[in-house]
């Protein structure tokens, strides 16, 4: 079995957190200076455990085994949220680079092989998952010709040219080079550190739909304007907002969630009666039949207010992603790993956010693992594990990850 | 009596509107070039009816009559809202000027004077009634210091500096010159247009109130955090909007109006439990007993929310003010001439936007007179008014200002 060093394994995530460092996290967003640089050390660091390692044209860190002849591709996204974490994401890839390391020392893994990447922009400064999709052949041209920086509103290829990346190919996926995918991440919930558990084997990844809800009033005088002539968007976003999150809780699943996290109100002004309203719905669910019920649920509330109200409501679909299973033979496979080295501390769950992972499980066989987040806390600066939950976390990965690359 | 000028009159209406026409309506913001442009163009007509006419440090317009004995103060502001309506305010100020012109021209009405005033910045671009704060000892020296523009944040001075207006001094109300301040304004609301009326009396400028009320959740990945665990400031505020949107109209007095105008969620996207919300509540009615009921239950509704809810709710008051009452003489004077000019078609009732005539009703009589709004359309380029009742309008104002005067 190749052996996880520990110390060394914390010593390159502790490194890793020095690009960007914020307080206890990290400020790292996709191709900024810190970003790049950090890019450029995790490819010297694969180079040192003995992989072909390349930048590519949107800024992947691949790390190619020349010699193996089966192989696993292993990893995560190294960017971070704005203040967020020093492990979502960074855990994934030092793990990848430990697990390369700990399989190249061992004589015993001799033609077993771990590929390691790094992706891309999975946090979306700019695009949605750019790195693992662009690998997938999921992001077109001029997709990337569209899109802007969500902050500043830099186009990608911009920054792109900037992060000195623009010129290089962009990496693709070979299939057939590969077993599958394995992708480890902090929980990012509670569920594991509620329940004192350390491993989780995720079953799923949710599906998460996204709907803009629009409602179009009157903009009027605030003062003029007699309560039974007015025709009030913000009224109709509040009321239709309230009986969402009425009737939900009626049909919700064990583990579906739903957030309205962006609202709002024109002209948004105290002394104007609001004309026009948006707000965001978003639900997740590892099954898409709850989905399906939560969407014709939304319908029928969206009708139900076009119908009550002075206002008008519509609806219209926006992003979705589907949920993707994780491949059942690898869930065994880092469910017996986990038994064997924190026997009865482990359970299945669903992962509630998304992931390279579901990007990857288009193209060939994947499966994720999860250790603790100190309460849940995630897309924080405050974001923490516990050092011993990371070491064995990676000594289950490493010891499933041998286990799927000889049962191949 | 003196006699109004019908097509001078229209035919400087529509002058004035020419200063930043937009569409059918004017977009002329406090200090831009168009209306300091129109505010010179204003002084110079003031001239010519015989007036004193300063621009003075505010902004303000002053048309000072040198040899009356008795004086009314007349007038309203003269910028616009945004993209606004080419009457509102504008319609008072002219009527200012062609009852000076009018009564200047009835030797019969030799000792009695009209003075002039075009207010600046009732609007609010900078403040809150600069102009007329400014008339009446209202307006430190120290809040001009910090005032900026509420759509580029220019400073106050700046803007005064830029228009030609920083050096003069401000003119000050000696409130022994006048028998009182009258104002014409379109009603902006329908209450005449709907009932076929054409002369509205003012009798309270409504008071208004307002409150910011903060709710303060915890801010937490829309995937991870499940729903039993979440302090979702969004669902605080939606919820408690419906309630002050269900409990309002239990305790409303005929003419109360009740707006949540403003509304914002932090940080607004789609994936993030909203860690934070702020609205803006504002009433508004004649009677502060009214306005106090209305504060007390919104009161109780903030603490039951912030009890019931696992978010903080907190409320703190805003700008406020007190209904202002109009002279009884003057609304009998209105009221009178009305009846001479358009028997049975007028009608009593309070305003329910502020106005000038409500600060100037700190230092002296005032009064107020509504001509019907087509449709009740306010702050909008598509507001109008019926060339004949601007007409009559003037002349029952000429009428009661002539019997005001010689009551006095």
């Amino acid at each position: 079995m190749p052996n996880i060093d520990g110390q060394r394994l914390l010593a390159d995530l502790k490194r890793l957190a020095e690009f960007g460092r914020y307080k206890t996290g990290v400020h790292r967003p996709t191709y900024s200076p810190v970003d790049v640089e950090s890019r450029h050390w995790l490819a010297e660091k694969l180079r040192e455990a003995g992989l072909d390692a390349v930048i590519d044209g949107i800024g992947n860190v691949i790390g190619r085994n020349p010699s193996a002849g089966r192989r696993l591709l292993v990893g995560s996204h190294s960017e971070t949220q704005p203040y967020g974490g020093w492990l979502d994401g960074s855990l994934g890839v030092v793990y990848g680079l430990e697990l390369a390391r700990a399989f190249h020392m061992d004589p015993g893994c001799a033609g077993l092989g771990i590929e390691v990447a790094a992706w891309a922009d999975e946090e979306g400064h700019y695009g949605n998952m750019l790195g693992s999709r662009s690998f997938t052949d999921a992001l077109p041209e001029d997709e990337i010709d569209r899109i802007r920086g969500r902050d500043d509103g830099t186009p990608l290829r911009e920054a792109l040219q900037r992060a000195g990346f623009a010129a290089r190919p962009r990496e693709r996926v070979d299939p057939r080079r590969y077993v599958g995918y394995l992708e480890a991440h902090i929980e990012q919930g509670d569920t594991l550190d509620a329940s004192g558990l350390r491993i989780g084997v995720v079953e799923t990844i949710v599906g998460i739909w996204n709907y803009r809800v629009s409602l179009i009033g009157e903009q009027n005088h605030a003062g003029t304007t007699r309560m039974v002539r007015r025709k009030d968007a913000g009224v109709a976003m509040v009321r239709l907002a309230s009986r969402i999150h009425d009737r939900f809780p009626e049909i919700t699943g064990p583990r579906t969630v739903w957030t309205i996290g962006r609202m709002l109100i024109e002209p948004n002004a105290p002394s104007v009666i609001p004309g026009r309203a948006e707000m965001q719905v978003q639900f997740r669910d590892a099954d898409p039949e709850r989905l399906a019920l939560f969407e014709k649920t939304l319908h029928e509330l969206v009708l139900e207010a076009d119908r009550a109200d002075p206002c008008r409501v519509a609806i219209e679909p926006m992003a979705r992603s589907e949920p993707r299973p994780m491949d059942p033979g690898f869930q065994a496979q880092i469910e017996a790993a986990a038994e064997r080295h924190a026997p009865g501390m482990h359970m299945r769950l669903p992962s509630a956010a998304g992931h390279d992972a579901a990007v990857l499980s288009y193209r060939m066989p994947a499966g994720m693992m999860f250790i603790p987040s100190l309460g849940g806390i995630s897309h924080h600066w405050s974001e923490d594990s516990k050092e011993d939950d990371i070491v064995l976390g990676a000594q289950v990965f490493a010891d499933a990850a041998e286990r799927i690359l000889r049962a191949a």
